[in-house]
C-alpha cells in the first residue's frame, strides 16, 4: 500500500513531513571472557537509532531504537517513543518502571556486564518495567518454567521541577486481548548540594505463565500480587560517586534487599563496584553478589573495561572478562 | 568472504563505488486504542532507509527497506529496488499490484489505521500485489489455514505521460523452484483539471496452500483463478478530496465491492472517513464497513490523529483509537 | 535500564562519547535468474552500518553489521568489530580465516554471483572462518543432515609490512560453555611488482552436529580433524588481473583443489570468469565448475551484469541471470 500517485491518503499528508531527523548510533565491544571455567571470545556490535523533533509549539517528540547482531528472532529492540514539554517527558513502548527511571542500576562490572554470566550483576531489583521487571519474573514464579508476561508497550512519565523529580508508569494489563500483569509505579527523588535521595514504589498483579515451547502460546498458570518499596540515595564525594539503596518485597513475596555501589574516577581511569544482598523470607534462603571492575579510556569513543564478579551460591563459579568497548 | 587484501574481486569493484547514498528517516506512533472491550496502549517506531542514486546516463536508481520494532520473526521489511528515468519507474520487490499503485486506498482512519483490531479498514482491495491482494488471500481461500502463496519478488511498472498514468505489474510465479501463484495487471488513469479517473484489470492464477505449523513447509491444497475489474476516481473540490471506486472479482469468485472516501483540510486540521461494501454472491454474504476521523498538525512532522472504525458484520464492536504520530 | 536521571552509570560515562560516527551505506540488485528450469525474477536490498573512530593515541576501532531484507530469522548479520594501529587489524565476529583473508575469491559471476543455484560459485574453498568453512561443514559431514559447528565469535589478525601481508585467526572452541569446533588459521603473502604469492594454513579440530528440527538444541555426533594447505597467485597484467590457487585438505580429508579466474577491464566494461576443481580420494568423486560473466557499469553506483555458471555434475543444469547492481 506504497507509492500512489494519485491519492486522498497522498495530498492529506503533504504537510508535516520531515523537518524530524534520524541519527545513527551504536556500541561495540571485543574482548575475552572467563566463564569460571574457560576464557572465550565475546564480541558484539548493536547499531541505535535516536530520532528527534520539535513541533511549532515548541514540545519535543521523538523515539529510538536497536538493530542488534544477535540472531534471536527479534528485530528491533529496546524500542521507544516520548513527547516532552515543560510538563516532563512521556515515553511509551520498551520503557523502564518509575524506580529504575530514577535510581538507575550500580557501575557496570566488565566490558560485558558479566550479568549473563552467572554473577547476578550490577542491576538494582526492580518489580516492574520493561516486560517483566528483575524481581517479577523471577522471584514470584521462583522456577525457570514459569514467567509473569507483560507484553508491553509500558508507559513511563518522568519530570525534574527544581531540586524535585518525579516518575510513574504503567502497563495495561493487556497481551493483546488476553488479560497479562498490570504493573503501577511512582517514585520521587530530591537533590540538595551533592546528595539525591529518593522513594519508590511499585505494584504488581501478575498473571504467570508458563514458558511455551516454540511456536505453541504460553498457558496461564495462576495470579499473584506483589509490591516493592525501594529507598535510594546517591552522594558525590570529589571524583567518587556512592550509592545505595535497601527495598522490601511484598504482599504474596516476602524479600528484603539491600546494596551499595561506587566509582571513583582519577583522569582517564576509571574504577567501580557493588556488593548486593537479598534474602527471601518465606524460602529461608539468601545470597550475596559482588563485583569489582576498572576502565580506561582512549579517547574518542574507546574505553578498555574488564571485570570480576562472583556470589556466595554454592557451586557458583567466578566470572571475569576484559575486553574494548566502542561508543559510536 | 569479506575484507580481502588484494583479489581480482577487489581490483574490479573499485570502479563506481559511493555516489549513490542512504537516507534514514522513520515514523513513530503512542497512543490509545479501544479494541470493543478495553483501552490499552499502543506505540510503535520503525526506521526506514531510502538509498538513491543516478547513473552517468542520467537514470535514477534507488530502493528502500523498513526495519521495524516488531518482534516477528523478520529483518528488513517492505524492501524494494528501482530504476527509472524518462521511460518510467521499474520496482522489484514487495511491491504493489498496478491498479493500487494508481489508485491507493481511501483516508487513512486513526493513528493505527484500526484495520487490525476487527474494522475492515480503509484498504481498497485488490487482488494482487505485495505477496498476495487483499482479496486473493481471504476470499479464494474462504478460510484462515490456507493461503495464496506469492513469495514474490514482484515487478511494477509505472509511468506518467501528460495527463496520462499507466502501471503493469507481474509475478514469477515461482516460490524458488516451486510453482506458486501467477498475477498480472494493468492499469490506467487520466487527469483533466481536478478530475482522474482510472481503470485497472487484475489476473491471478493461485495456488492455495495451507497454513503450515511452525518450522513445517506449507503443502499445495488445489489451484484457483480469479480475475478483478476495478474502476476508480478522484475529485478535488477546494480543500475537500473525494475518491470512488466500483470494483467485481470474477473467474472462481462472484464478489461486487464500491466504496467512496472524502477528507477536508480546515488550516492545520483535516478530516476523513469511508464507506465501504462488499457482496459475495457464491457465499450469498455481505458486509459494511465504514469509518470516520481526524487529525491535527503539530508541526515538524508530529500529529494527533484518532478515529472510529466498524462493520454491521453481527457479534462485532466498533473499535476507536487516540494518540500522535511522528514522521522523521 | 535506560534512561537514568541520577546515577553513578551516567556520571562514569559521561566522558568519551560520540567522537566516534556511523556510515550508512548499502547494496541493492533486480534482475531475472535461470535455475535451470525457469527465468524468475530475483531482487535484494541490504543496509550497512560502518562504524569509524580513532582514540586519543592514534588507534583506529569500529565496526559493521549489515541489516538484510531477508525473511530468515536473523538480525544484523555479517557483523564484526575492529582496532587498528601500526601493529595491524584485529577483528572479532563474523569474519573470515586467514587465508581468505589474504587470497578471497574469484571473480564473481553474475548480479547474484549464481552460487546459490546449484553452480558451485567464485568462492574458493576454505577450512575455517565465519561460523564454518567452505570445505569444513560439506565435506567433513558429507551430509545434508549434519554440521560443523562454530558459532563465533572468531578473531582474525591481518597486517601489512612492507611488501609482506600477514594474517592469522582462530575460534575459541566452545559455543557458549559446550565444545564446539575449534579452529586456527596462519596466512602470509608477498608483492613483487605486479605479482603477489601467497601461503596459507588452516587446523580444524571439529566437533560434528546434527542440523536440528526447529526448536530443538543440536546433538554431537562425533569429532574429526582436518587441516588444509593454499597456495594461491595474482598477477596483472594491464587491464588484466589473473588469480590462481592450488589447495589439499588432509587429516580425516583427502581432497585436491585448483583453481584459476581472471577479469579484464575495458573502459567501463568488465568480463570474468574462473574454473575450480575438486577431488575426493576418499570418496573418489571428483568436480569441475565454472563460470563466465560480465558487467557494464553504468556509473554513480549502478552497474548492469549477467552471467552463466555450470559444473560437470551429472543431472545438474547451466544456471544464470542478468540484472542491474546498486550500490549506495
Amino acid at each position: 500500500m506504497k507509492k500512489v500517485l494519485f491519492a486522498t491518503t497522498a495530498l492529506v499528508f503533504s504537510a508535516g513531513i520531515a523537518a524530524a531527523e534520524v541519527s545513527v548510533g551504536g556500541d561495540g565491544r571485543m574482548g575475552v571472557v572467563y566463564n569460571g571455567t574457560d576464557w572465550n571470545f565475546s564480541s558484539r556490535i548493536r547499531v541505535s537509532f535516536t530520532a528527534s523533533g520539535t513541533t511549532d509549539g515548541g514540545l519535543e517528540f521523538g523515539g529510538s531504537m536497536r538493530a542488534d547482531q544477535a540472531t534471536a528472532a527479534t528485530n528491533g529492540t529496546a524500542a521507544s517513543v516520548y513527547i516532552s514539554g515543560a510538563f516532563g517527558k512521556l515515553s511509551m513502548g520498551d520503557v523502564v518502571g518509575a524506580p529504575e527511571a530514577l535510581f538507575g542500576d550500580y557501575y557496570e562490572v566488565g566490558y560485558t556486564d558479566l550479568s549473563s554470566m552467572g554473577g547476578l550483576g550490577n542491576d538494582i531489583q526492580y518489580l516492574t518495567g520493561d516486560n517483566g521487571g528483575d524481581v517479577g519474573a523471577s522471584a514470584i514464579t521462583d522456577t525457570n518454567t514459569q514467567q509473569v508476561l507483560n507484553t508491553g508497550p509500558n508507559l513511563l512519565y518522568t519530570g525534574t521541577f527544581g531540586a524535585f523529580s518525579v516518575a510513574a508508569s504503567m502497563s495495561d494489563g493487556k497481551a493483546g486481548s488476553t488479560d497479562a500483569s498490570q504493573e503501577y509505579a511512582i517514585a520521587g527523588a530530591y537533590t540538595f548540594g551533592n546528595y539525591t535521595v529518593g522513594l519508590g514504589y511499585e505494584y504488581l498483579d501478575a498473571t504467570v505463565f508458563d514458558i511455551p515451547a516454540p511456536g505453541n502460546d504460553p498457558v496461564v498458570l495462576g495470579t499473584g500480587k506483589a509490591d516493592m518499596v525501594t529507598l535510594a540515595g546517591v552522594a558525590q564525594f570529589g571524583n567518587t560517586s556512592v550509592k545505595a539503596h535497601i527495598a522490601h518485597a511484598g504482599k504474596d513475596l516476602d524479600i528484603d534487599y539491600y546494596g551499595i555501589g561506587a566509582s571513583s574516577v582519577f583522569g582517564a581511569t576509571t574504577v567501580g563496584g557493588y556488593v548486593q544482598h537479598a534474602k527471601d523470607k518465606i524460602d529461608n534462603t539468601d545470597v550475596t553478589w559482588y563485583g569489582l571492575g576498572a576502565e580506561y579510556d582512549l579517547g574518542g569513543g574507546a574505553t578498555i573495561k574488564g571485570g570480576v564478579a562472583d556470589n556466595d551460591i554454592s557451586g557458583s563459579d567466578m566470572v571475569a572478562d576484559l575486553g574494548v568497548k566502542f561508543s559510536f
